[in-house]
């Protein structure tokens, strides 16, 4: 199976992405809603958080890991890498690269978590590629809450993406990397926001895309992984909001299980 | 010592409250910043929380346990009396009691977090103090990465405290209940909004008046207690953010002492 890990629900926006692009291939994922949200806490507790997390995948029978949290991505990739030993992929390259190869001018923006932001692995990662980059970005902690609330499109949310997002605007960014699994659900409004000249990139199209060729390149691996369509959807706390958030985004009625992390 | 848990940061308006109300008592004092928040968590997970929460209290010297936390005091109540042998507080009781006394007609408005709400303890405790109320509720999930984003004055915040409150109002409430630690620090907006006639209930104050007077007719756990002003405060988790949302709370430098839960 590929596994899937997130903090929370907003990752089911990168399964989504994964069912859409390798139609058939058995998923199993994990949201940790009993510890989530991960982007307001320290690095070494997201650390420790996606050691236990990617285990608990390995142990459903997960041959390959995506992990779809941006926090967790920034934080702990090389820590989950050294661990475990099956391909590990992360959301932030899969968008740095898709930024870079669509961005003419060197402005380019990003918006995540506040532990996203600070950890600077967007801008590191960007310059890498790109030394010429200006690179802007901006924390919106508040964006989650308003999305796992349901409050998609009230004026309040208009409001506070559109604070958000005045400081890149002002300087003219080419492309918008959407640094949160939980900002997809809010692409409409931040398009309108950030001005239609802007390239919103969708880090959830982005690592689908890295894991199709991944598998192309690895036809042994392709050949282990079961293609019965099959979808289980773990989390560590069930409650009557997140199945509500997890339909909005799946778009269809779904059974989330609840396991412990530990045992 | 005197200890207060909480899911976080809020339930430093209760220590806060508890160093004005009995000054010089040493206080130990533990938020579980690392899984925070619980408000939007299942009563089982919460549970198992406030469990461990407290039994981390006893092992730094706790005598006595205040649950600053409305969504713990909420769920797990019965739980934690059942399992631990000291007395333990809980913040919903002492607001109930504050309101119907000062409620000379029988509409009573309490706010909280989705869980605190959907228990319903509020409205169960009231009717059994005063069988003719009518009690109105609204769960304010937002407030809370408000307070923490340090958004107390912002247009945003008084829109969204204002549409929340909207339901209240129009049933002319006498007395609102803040049921959340992390309210008091919205007082001011809460009170504009809501009108000048009704009466907010802050829970903090309201615990700790019942705390000294428990103390004041148990004098043989009350000279247990030591009075050297100590005030030490563990964290599960520790960010900057966490630490200028507790100096806010408490308008003073304070160290945060990071410890885990379990052994």
């Amino acid at each position: 199976m590929i596994g899937v890990f997130d903090s929370g629900i907003g990752g089911l926006t990168v399964a989504r992405a994964l069912m859409d692009c390798l139609p058939g291939y058995d998923i199993v994922y994990f949201g940790d809603t009993a510890r989530t949200p991960y982007g307001s806490k320290s690095p070494g507790t997201v650390i420790n958080y996606s050691l236990e997390d990617s285990d608990f995948l390995l142990k459903k029978g997960a041959k390959i890991i995506v992990m779809a949290c941006n926090t967790a991505s920034s934080l702990a990739t090389q820590h989950v890498q050294a661990k475990f030993d099956v391909p590990i992929f992360e959301v932030i390259t899969p968008a740095v690269e898709m930024a870079v190869n669509c961005s003419s001018t060197s402005a380019i923006g990003v918006i995540g978590t506040r532990a996203t932001i600070n950890s600077g692995v967007y801008e590191r990662l960007i310059k890498e590629k790109m030394p010429e980059a200006r690179v802007f970005s901006a924390a919106c902690p508040l964006l989650v809450p308003l999305v796992e609330e349901g409050w998609m499109n009230r004026p309040e949310t208009r409001m506070i993406v559109k604070k958000y997002l005045h400081p890149l605007k002002v300087r003219k960014i080419q492309s918008l990397i959407l640094g949160c699994t939980h900002y997809p659900i809010l692409k409409p409004i931040i398009a309108r926001k950030i001005g239609k000249r802007v390239n919103i990139i969708d880090s959830s199209l982005a690592v689908s895309e890295k894991v199709k060729d991944y598998l192309g390149r690895h036809p042994g691996l392709e050949k282990d992984l079961d293609k019965n369509g099959v979808f289980r959807l773990f989390v560590s706390d069930i409650t009557a909001q997140f199945e509500k958030t997890a339909r909005h985004i799946l778009r269809k009625n779904i059974v989330l299980e609840r396991d412990r992390i530990k045992d």
